[in-house]
């Protein structure tokens, strides 16, 4: 079950004025459950995105690219799991173009009017027939909507859907964000997750929306793993109708600061749920490094760590055997790092210092903070004023099995 | 059990002149096994060794590098399992350093002519009066050898002793190259494996016998990859006798040639057998990339398959979901790299080109190849000549068993 997970409660997701949803049942990989949503939008939105690093990007990141470059506003997101429609080649390509074509019909736009998602198993081909028969009944069905059908609506993997609202006072007028977002396998996020999509009512020019969306995802999505893969599909989509009352004119300024703000907590929220459900996760951690010459090698640092097969079973294990972080800290690659020099803290605990292990540590206090749910690990490098934080799960029993019968 | 790990049988593994073997039960982590040995080396021996790049290297690590820097010749190496002495600080290092005391004055010579390492938990105190107990006993005891159990006795969640030895002939005269090795968990070797100890009775100088050696390296042990972890006590060492009538008179020629060919078989056949007896492993993979711009490149993009938890459950599964290695191809970091050229092959199955799956690859075909035991990953780039190759194992249950009760 997922750590310490609070569900926001359906009633507690925020309609967002511009924005309706449709969710159907098209049978894509299992029958009976919701599996296809799509999101429209309303004249006049700005819409800004991330895309995946991964070299082999899935076909439906690649005509997302496409069309949002091509400078038409658009009207519509597709999102279908059960099949990523990833290295799939020129075959792929067609078919999530044919997705776009058919939901441009039935909503009155073109094509490139509307962005395609995917999520699912790669390199099976797209059931297009099975997408494009559930079409209708999401546009029939589009309402002011149910972001938690929306959420479930896009998992795989995921024991929960994640979604999440915040309301912030923009100079006298309240905006309203409302995110959903899924993952919980092959997540190693760059430059965004598996996928996240976050609406807001407020009124932003399009560059400045762009701005916003790399730092909510630089604080949020670009700060956790799972198990150290970075998807063929990660995308995060931020939308901004202008519905609302509330405006921003630049991307800077107090009005800026205090959207770009409730934006990253939207982001954060979700992308803690997502290590939250990590699969077969146990416990959830924050790795802390500070006291670094950069924020890069911090991160560098933190991801060692997070993504150390042996600290993550240690972590399942309760087992303060921290050495074997001592040992991913050397190893990250940061040539002229000084060990004397490093402390290692797990919550409050002091547990190495001067090269090894701290006089006044006592494997009884590892032991009870290794016990809990909840594991902060705090690395100072004493060697100068940058840190980074990375949220991680553990390594199960259960990692191994879900994905050893992930297909069958 | 070890994946078609085929052992050398005791009777196999030759003596080489001019070395001895004492091992001893010290009761160092557990009572009743072997964990102390000591080799012996006659005067006028050519010693070379490469170390660990984990900047949290261990005690005995930074102390044997100093000892080799001292310039005196080497005379006895003492290796004890049980404990890493690694995360130990100052006093890690005054401990190792009397082992090495204690250890010269029972053979007669220098400490800095005694070379320590360790293996074992990370971040405990080294038990010395244990070691130093047990040394009388393994010098008392000094023999040609037994191999076999000098294998046995540098242990630790090994299930197996990894020990190989070959004969070459140099003009005329027969070289005798006995080598053995352990390591099972945290390895992802920099420079060296965990532990490697191998010998031969040829004569060669030291430089060219430390250029044999990091050649001898880095088509075996720098080829290898369990769990990604590299540890912070790796360490290979080579030592030539000249007790031998071969005679190495440069580092260069066929006589160079022939017994670094031989050196290079007894690591690489040491290397294969810790991924077989990886920790939990089922399955022995071999990952060939070929047809990249440079070595580097196919070896980042070998070991980004070979570390990827997707990939490794997978093949535990003999599920092939083989869209998991190219999105680890993808993740690499190759940024020029053109995924339309790319070609993957499961043993001699075409299973993924021009960026999706292959006409001809059928499922069953591929399942086919994953059921085995012994597994060839071939990919092919289609951008350069270069190439490189990396062996390693699958992931388990077993794997986060063992990791997770390491020291229960």
């Amino acid at each position: 079950m997922p750590v310490n997970f609070i569900p926001t409660p359906r009633e507690s997701l925020l309609p967002v004025q511009g924005i309706s949803l449709g969710v159907a049942e098209a049978n894509i990989k299992k029958a009976g459950r919701k599996d296809l949503l799509v999101i429209a939008i309303e004249d006049d939105a700005a819409v800004a995105a991330v895309f995946t690093q991964n070299r082999f990007c899935a076909a439906p990141v690649i005509i997302a690219r496409e069309h949002l470059a091509s400078g038409k506003p658009i009207r519509a997101l597709v999102i279908n799991t059960g099949n990523a429609n990833a290295g799939t080649g020129e075959e792929g390509l067609s078919r999530a173009r044919a997705v776009c074509r058919e939901l441009s019909a039935l909503i009155a736009c073109t094509p490139t009017q509307v962005l395609p998602f995917s999520t699912g198993v790669i390199m099976e081909p797209l059931p297009v027939e099975k997408i494009t028969a559930g079409l209708p009944w999401c546009v029939n069905h589009l309402g002011k909507g149910d972001w938690f059908d929306a959420a479930q609506a896009i998992m795989t993997t995921d024991i929960v859907p994640k979604a999440f609202s915040k309301q912030v006072s923009i100079a006298g007028q309240t905006a309203t964000i409302t995110g959903i977002a899924k993952g919980s396998g092959m997540i190693h996020p760059n430059m965004a997750t598996m996928l996240g999509f976050i609406a807001t009512d407020a009124a932003i020019a399009p560059d400045a929306l762009q701005a916003m969306l790399r730092h909510a995802v630089a604080h949020s999505f670009n700060c956790i793993t799972v198990d150290g893969d970075t998807s063929t599909n990660d995308a995060c989509v931020l939308i901004a109708t202008g519905q609302g009352g509330a405006r921003v004119s630049s991307a800077s300024g107090d009005d800026y600061a205090a959207l770009r703000d409730a934006v990253t907590e939207v982001a954060a929220n979700l992308a803690q749920a997502i290590v939250r459900d990590g699969e077969g996760a146990t416990k959830f951690i924050t790795i802390h490094i500070e006291g670094g010459k950069s924020e890069a090698e911090c991160r560098t640092i933190a991801y060692a760590i997070a993504h150390s097969p042996l600290v993550k079973t240690a972590f399942f294990a309760s087992d303060p055997n921290l050495g074997r972080i001592l040992a991913a800290i050397g190893y990250a690659g940061i040539d002229d790092l000084d060990v004397s020099k490093v402390q290692l803290y797990l919550g409050d605990v002091l547990v190495a210092e001067k090269g090894g292990r701290a006089a006044s540590y006592r494997e009884q206090e590892g032991q009870r903070v290794m016990k809990e749910s909840e594991i902060v690990v705090r690395v100072v490098l004493n060697r100068g004023a940058a840190c980074a934080t990375v949220w991680t799960c553990d390594f199960s029993y259960d990692y191994v099995k879900i994905n050893a019968e992930y297909r069958s």
